[in-house]
């Protein structure tokens, strides 16, 4: 610790990778911090933006160990501590599925000034860049968010498909590419329709998007033949058929 | 039908309320836009950004009437058919109980260029603003966002409160001050804790936000102590309690 007035950390949602959809705030920020600690989700043309001097990647390192959690919490402490202004970016926002509750909660244990910076979700921006609408009047009253990365036949899986499937709303799935076949089949044991739309959105608003359809019976063949890979948002739901009404008009992305 | 060529529309979503939270891209279009149709969700301090000449109001009316959907709608393809770059702009993001996904539907069918720009929805940022994730790793793998008009004892409502508590994950409700006894009972009925912390948050990153927390046995009371009123934001689950270990170092709102 320092003599330094302490410094201030925010924890900011860079949105789903398109410049234009950073906030006011969060460029401004990018513009202004000491220091800007970032992975790799936020897409290279945000990351572009941020002079080299300024930014530190804990993400992913050269040999494809990740930086672990705590170094990262470690380091948020110790650049606030010597006065700095902080920028913690994370893709999407930083509170969905992005371990931003942990930060925030060190942070404010370690007596460090915080504040949050929502993002726009690559959860809501994904399916709209597809042309989906994540609710909709006729077919929804729900929306839930939930994480493809626990396997589903596991017994301590934290993931309940069957309560989720019983919602009868639409689900987004996270981080949900490479167990497709485990949790839609969890779905279809749970009743869902086999012909319920889904669609897979891989690289949302980045340049090089990706959007495939099918149904809950055919996305995983729709996946591999589209060799769509991560990050990519899953929508399940009668939404995901909304894209085909409007494909033809929609422009954007 | 004129003989312009055609316009376009944008579906904007305006972010909870503060100006620092509307995107880049919505910002530019706020600026550029020949007509923007909003209601009064996105705030004054939005509303006031748009010069008066070029706003209409198409929320409330005076005596209290709503402007029917279809008026709306006819008026987005109406001024598009005329060239005109229309901004379509609502509170929060536009595909999240917003009824966007009707007016993107309306506008193709009419061949309508339409793009959707997403905004920071109230159902993430209004949580943030008082200091609570809506994920976190040690309590949830999942968040639900729910519209709580409906009311949960009748037999058509489309609202599955039991499915939802079987989730296990985070319960956002949106629109929910008015049937908050109803569906914290349906609640406790499905087997939730009745000590399950659960937090309000009234106008959310307005200059007048207020946040008031209690459990799903004590929020009812609470929230006729504080007189917490619409627009606000339910967040149910143990999430809601962070805000409690994080409040006295959190800045912003
Ligand atoms: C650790 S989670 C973080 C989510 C992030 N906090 C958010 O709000 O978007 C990573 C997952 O987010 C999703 N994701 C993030 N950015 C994306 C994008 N531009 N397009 C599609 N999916 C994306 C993918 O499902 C990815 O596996
Ligand atoms: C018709 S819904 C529209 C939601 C909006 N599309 C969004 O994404 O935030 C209206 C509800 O949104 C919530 N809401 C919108 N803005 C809010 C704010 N600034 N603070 C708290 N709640 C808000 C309230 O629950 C309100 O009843």
């Amino acid at each position: 610790m320092t003599d330094a007035a302490p410094g201030k950390v925010y924890l900011v949602g860079s949105g789903p990778g398109d410049p234009d959809l950073l906030t006011v705030k969060a460029k401004r920020l990018l513009e202004e911090a000491d220091v800007v600690l970032h992975d790799k989700l936020p897409g290279p043309e945000i990351i572009g933006m941020i002079p080299e001097e300024q930014r530190e990647d804990v993400g992913k390192r050269a040999g494809g160990e990740w930086t672990p959690q705590e170094y990262t919490n470690a380091r948020l402490v110790e650049l606030a501590e010597e006065g700095n202004t902080v920028v913690r970016l994370k893709g999407g926002d930083s509170m969905v599925f992005g371990r931003g509750g942990e930060e925030l909660a060190h942070l404010a244990e370690n007596g460090i000034p915080v504040e949050i910076v929502p993002g726009i979700t690559s959860a809501i921006a994904g399916p709209e860049a597809a042309g989906i609408p994540v609710t909709h009047r006729d077919y929804t009253s729900s929306v839930s968010f939930v994480t493809g990365h626990e396997d589903p036949t596991k017994d301590e899986s934290a993931v309940d498909w069957d309560a989720l499937a019983a919602t009868g709303g639409t689900l987004v799935v996270l981080m949900g590419v490479g167990k497709l076949p485990q949790y839609t089949d969890a779905l279809r044991e749970a009743g869902m329709d086999p012909d319920t739309p889904v669609a897979l959105v891989e690289r949302a608003t980045w340049p090089d998007q990706q959007v495939a359809t099918g149904t809950l019976d055919t996305i995983v063949s729709v996946r591999d033949e589209a060799g769509i890979e991560p990050p990519a948002i899953t929508v399940i739901g009668e939404v995901a058929g909304e894209r085909e009404r409007v494909v033809e008009f929609l422009e954007g992305y």
